[in-house]
């Protein structure tokens, strides 16, 4: 792209200031507009050393009421995102609805830093290629604006401008040894650059190329064009994403009717002896697990009392409580609902080496949203492709993932809601809620079916649990967990 | 992506020829579902030589009604083809709506075989993929099916089928000089397969990697892959597709309202003097052209009674008539309305050196059939993009694009059309509709400064002919021809 690219023509001074002064003001104009639409904005800035990014930025964001934008600095990742996935640190950061962020540096920076050190491999950048894209491109399908600015300068205008910091006691500073090993390699970057910029140049997330000659003029580019995206955005507001053709390796599942419940059981004795002997076993490997900085994330899904809660405990049991953590996923708080659906799952993420157990996860999606109309059909038919994406991040990042679907039939269900609501220190686990679902139970096993049809990935399948016995569903959790576990290790 | 790219595993032979028979009588249900519901569906297979791409077409095609589907084989560009732009021949064999059109080998096979043989420079390859990631695109934007399978082999199987057949008197014929320079290139082939699947997967058109190491799995794995992408294409159908953002430069321009035509006048003298003059070295400028294999568009919109014809009668005057063709675009024909809007003009344009001159054009999108409703408001807001992609391919493939909005005011409208009225002679020149669409001046002035302000681009500007007196407008396009002429000479 940059070795393409064609500077547009910079308009003289009077003419700049007349245009940047209208541009300023429209800015203003659109960031009500963002805020009434609830539109949340991304605006990824990226570009030299000595570009003046920092500096247009701080020119932009005068325009801007400060409750309505957020800035973030670029940073090599700490040693505690180190242990977590590549995306993990973009993806926690992303704005709200109605409001701004400026990215003052990004994933750009990080990759292509890391690949012009010799840090990642080909193919180890491919891969971040295309979690960058699909990144980018489920944030535009949610209705994100994500803009991607490049400021451009030639290496000559480089070298003088850290010449001319260098040179100045209380600026020097701001010239950091990257900068300097920049403008030294500069045809090298550049051509790392311009991959970067052309293998993420999406039609959804776009670059800009900025001409960063002059300060003013790179500001009177940059607003004009945050003007003209935002107009796009809006006009974009009320479409619906496409649903995007599966290319995801699927296993064949059963469907839930197809699956015998009957005969899968285990005596008392049989249980107590194989739960020693699981829990025995998973304990080891929790350790191995740790040393050899191996995550791992167990996902619980299942009808109302079929056992989810006590299949869980066997599980934690067995577990170091300082290596894993069980999280209850409820309906989205005020702050989840403002974001992308899967960033309350994103903030959720184990470090390496621990144990994140899910017990509701981000499959509520395409079921009780879907069923409740919580969100557009839209939105849950793209959710499969969105999920299994997801999941192949954690399967990227060297995850061990194992999603269990608990099963019981209707009867089973009955006799279960009737035990609870006739005893008494039971009774506060049946809602009326409970009774709802149980009347909606044809379309969520309908919606269950697609579910694990449609994301029993080859690197993440569904297991289910058949747990008409309790018991013989914990043993097969257990047994499962293991198994994935070993397969890894 | 062939290096990441884990194979699927093979079903046994049981179980294979049982999905088979299920795959395929799904394939032909939904070929009646692509009828009814009128969807178009492009199925592109590539792939390496002896890989089987044929064999299994071959099987496809027999679960198909051979009245809704097409079968397009690769060659590489004949002479006359060569001397169009590159996405010519691809564009103008879309299906229509309601039809399968499957591309045996196509514009990966021309781009990758074109690389290897050090046809393509790296500048060129890459100017490549940005045609084909939009080519694509825009007819996923247009509510087309676009599926993209390579069928993949390696090396050793590669020589042993090229081998076989070789060795067979009845099948030797089959085997190209090409396969066999491709099987003695296999690692290098592979990296430049590799790059352009890379390159070119994109979220709307995915590749699809096949296994074909053996016929019938390769045979099961494409017809699920189109079952279920037929299915999915089938749920987007209403959905509209998202606005994007422009990243192309554009100029400032004027808006109607604000271009004086007053003292827009010519004498008959000045005239005369100046028509003959410009005539003169048009006529040069087109030998010129034709010699230097330079082609030319010259594209006219304007009012009604603006004078479009005795403009263009001015023009094609000069011209050699062996190296022009005039085409008058009126609403389009059912074989057009069943394609992408832009497919007609793909098929009008001229062959290098020569001139296409069109009366009326792609602009009628974002005019008439805005504003009659004979497009959706997503297919109008997403053309202005789509079109200034079209003429950024023509301005790529080297051709001069000349656009003309010929203006008058509402007054000088009323009195030619009342004069046409009175004239018995020039009575065929007004219609009814020609009233009512002055009944909609205001609407189609808006629609005209919004079609300028987005379609200026630096590459294709519109110019504004003042055509109040006409003789001042003919003088001004033959001269803006000229000089855009000369710039590019």
């Amino acid at each position: 792209m940059l070795q393409e690219w064609i500077k547009a023509q910079r308009p003289d001074d009077e003419q700049l200031a007349e245009r940047l002064e209208k541009a300023r003001a429209e800015l203003a104009v659109r960031q009500m507009q963002i805020k009434e639409k609830k539109l949340p904005v991304l605006v990824l800035m990226e570009g030299w050393g000595a570009a003046g990014k920092g500096s247009v930025l701080g020119k932009v964001i005068k325009n801007l009421d400060p409750r309505f934008f957020k800035v973030s600095t670029m940073s090599q990742p700490s040693d505690v995102e180190k242990r977590e996935p590549f995306l993990y640190r973009h993806f926690i950061k992303i704005p709200e609805q109605g409001k701004l962020m400026f990215f003052d540096g990004g994933w750009m920076e990080e990759i292509t830093g890391q690949y012009l050190r010799d840090k990642l491999t080909d193919k180890e950048y491919r891969q971040r290629i295309v979690s960058i894209r699909r990144f980018e491109r489920t944030l535009t399908d949610n209705g994100y604006l994500v803009m991607k600015f490049f400021f451009h300068i030639e290496e000559k205008e480089q070298s003088k401008r850290l010449k001319r910091l260098l040179d100045d006691k209380n600026a020097s500073w701001r010239v950091s040894e990257d900068d300097l090993w920049q403008n030294k390699n500069y045809k090298k970057a550049f051509k790392v650059f311009d991959r970067y910029l052309f293998d993420t140049n999406q039609s959804n997330a776009p670059w800009y190329l900025i001409d960063s000659e002059d300060r003013k003029w790179a500001e009177l580019q940059m607003t004009e064009f945050l003007v003209k995206a935002i107009d796009t955005a809006l006009v974009n507001e009320s479409h619906a994403a496409p649903i995007l053709q599966n290319t995801f390796q699927l296993k064949t599942m059963p469907k839930l009717s197809e699956i015998p419940l009957k005969g899968k059981e285990l005596t008392p004795e049989e249980y107590k002896d194989q739960l020693d002997k699981c829990q025995k076993r998973l304990r080891e490997l929790h350790n191995e697990l740790y040393l050899k900085k191996i995550p791992v994330i167990i996902a619980y899904e299942g009808w109302d009392a079929a056992g989810k809660g006590g299949n869980i405990k066997r599980v934690a049991a067995a577990l170091d409580p300082r290596g894993y953590e069980v999280h209850p996923i409820a309906s989205p708080e005020p702050h989840e609902k403002a974001r992308h659906y899967l960033w309350r799952f994103w903030t959720r993420l184990p470090k390496d080496g621990h144990i994140a157990i899910f017990d509701r996860t981000w499959y509520g999606r395409v079921m009780v949203e879907r069923l409740e109309g919580f969100c557009s059909e839209n939105d849950w038919q793209r959710a499969y492709n969105e999920i299994n994406e997801f999941e192949k991040e954690l399967k990227d990042w060297g995850a061990v993932i194992v999603k269990f679907w608990v099963h019981i039939d209707k009867d089973t269900q009955l006799a279960r809601f009737t035990d609870r609501q006739n005893t008494p220190e039971k009774q506060w686990k049946i809602t009326d809620e409970d009774w709802r679902n149980r009347e909606k139970w044809d379309l969520y096993e309908e919606a269950i079916d697609e579910m694990i049809e449609k994301t029993s990935t080859s690197f993440a399948p569904w297991h289910v649990l058949e747990s008409n016995d309790k018991k013989y569903a914990r043993i097969k959790a257990l047994k499962t967990i293991i198994k994935e576990i070993e397969k890894k290790l």
